[in-house]
């Protein structure tokens, strides 16, 4: 018989006892990324965003690939140490995540959360870890600017106008190591989104399309674990943008919660918002994992968090169907990051 | 502290020292399925492949979505009593699922195995069960042939003629409900997947793809659980085909397990391979989930069965990838499920 304790809060969290540690993480991102104000936290700064291939989703699949095996490099692991991949990307039917996934030969479960990925994936690497299925998992995801408008909007060669809501794909990738063992910063709770649609259909305003969905997990995550807002460092999420960030924080304080002193979104950290010429900000599973992976986690090590919200929210529509009139479901994956043991 | 017990069994399989019980299904098919050898074990069979909607993507995201109310249905309960739904489709950004779950409004985990989906989908909400983080999940598919032509093949009104190796895709859902106490089939072992690609590029002929990913499968869920063929009464592959399962035993024949006799096919069952012109058989991710959820699951609650094993394959290509010559990278997902207390 198992004896496991009940590690269920409320209606949509999870209390992990023994939290899974993330022993390391790798990011790699474009060249546009590496302008921007994180450039120094990255691993790797590709120097041509085609990254030696011969089309774009090539190029994000080796992305995806060669950040996972940097993370088992900078770990001194190999691929036979990892029991599970948990991935995931932007692309029609994940082939960034299967091609990546292919060449490195681990057991796979592929994860569609569009943006949310990266936090959708490190939920459940952390329930398979402290459900004893697993004692390593990587978690990865990525987006490429190029690839994605391609696919979601337009070809780069017709060189189509960007509308001031919208925000820029990032060409990224990041990829976390967790285990059952180790030292390093913490997983200790997993709050799990619902699909939530107040009926926007403007694919140019994703932001406004994912805030509600990112207020409905938070209001549940601070009701299920019984966190208010000042036990948090920081509550990030992963890429309302600009006017989505300004939506979500307005809808909370309207429920009670202000954040606003607490919040950021890598969406905007990612680029220097003046300068680079990107609308709204960035977005794409890329830009949470890149900059969760790159920027954040070493921070966490450093100790200038203690405890860390990380909330990567996700437009789970298809050009097609919004051309059919439907309006834009949006999901939010929320965890709790603490620094742990040193 | 948690005092769990290992569960890893070998390197890629786990045993539920508290299997979880799947306590109800629901299945749904589409006309030419409702036309097919299984049609009396089917819940639903439409009369109108459009399900009355505007759009084929509609269609199936109706298809899943009510198929998930049937199950809740049969067992009498509400969205409120499901922790979590694990789901997923082959359309674009898995938009069958998303427009489903928006409407039951159950924490979300999005998933893309291709049509492995099915036990995926199973595998995880076992896990998340037997791990203490939920009490009730449902896991669902679906696919749609009109959706699924249009997307990764041609429109239908183009006519085209189809390859004598082509599979047809299932228009059909499946969506079964697990539970951590109450009575019915057990899920007793999971097996993982990792991806296997030989070379394949003829997207023309999945089940040549997929067959050596369920054969690596098939030989780790042996060496790892110590189960031999004859421990089965049934080993049932998702959707190779006609081509496939041949290409899946022959190759397992080779390594020394003979399952010739205890071996068949979703993709074989589904429809009169003589009479319905699908060529090698069906396909898609609602092919194992009706198939199982309608035919196999009520087979086991009548003691036909005793144990089998449920493994779903998936292609894990996109059409855009292989026009720019690469081949096709497969998975399969396996579970063992037993009868169960009657």
């Amino acid at each position: 018989m198992n004896t496991i304790k009940n590690q269920k809060l409320g209606r949509r969290s999870i209390k992990f006892d023994n939290p899974p540690v993330i022993i390391g993480t790798a990011s790699t991102v474009g060249t546009k990324e590496g302008d921007g104000p994180l450039s120094k936290y990255f691993d790797k700064i590709l120097q041509d965003d085609k990254y030696g291939m011969d089309t774009w989703e090539q190029a994000e699949s080796k992305l995806q690939k060669q950040t996972c095996l940097d993370a088992l490099k900078h770990l001194s692991l190999k691929p036979q140490d990892i029991r599970y991949i948990l991935a995931g990307d932007l692309l029609n039917q994940c082939i960034g995540a299967h091609y990546s996934a292919r060449d490195i030969g681990v057991p796979f479960f592929g994860l569609y959360g569009a943006c949310s990925t990266m936090t959708e994936s490190l939920s459940l690497g952390a329930a398979l870890i402290s459900g004893g299925y697993a004692d390593k998992v990587m978690c990865a995801t990525s987006s490429h600017f190029c690839s994605a408008e391609k696919q979601f909007r337009y070809p780069l060669e017709y060189g189509g106008q960007r509308a001031p809501s919208s925000q820029w794909t990032v060409t990224g990738a990041g990829c976390a190591v967790l285990s059952a063992y180790g030292s390093g910063p913490v997983i200790t709770h997993v709050t799990t989104g619902k699909i939530v649609d107040y009926g926007i259909t403007d694919i140019n305003n994703m932001g406004a399309a994912m805030a509600p969905a990112a207020v409905d997990t938070m209001r549940y995550h601070f009701q299920d674990t019984g966190f208010c807002p000042t036990d948090y460092d920081l509550i990030l999420t992963g890429d309302l943008g600009v006017i989505g960030s300004d939506i979500f924080t307005e809808l909370l304080l309207e429920e009670g919660y202000d954040i606003r002193e607490l919040h950021n979104d890598c969406g905007k950290m990612i680029y220097d918002l003046q300068k680079q010429d990107v609308h709204a900000g960035g977005s794409g599973c890329g830009c949470c994992a890149s900059v969760f992976c790159g920027y954040i986690y070493k921070k966490l090590k450093d100790g200038e968090f203690d405890r860390i919200f990380l909330m990567a929210t996700g437009a789970l529509m298809n050009p097609a169907i919004i051309q059919q009139g439907e309006s834009i479901p949006a999901i939010a994956h929320g965890i709790t990051i603490e620094r742990g043991k040193r």
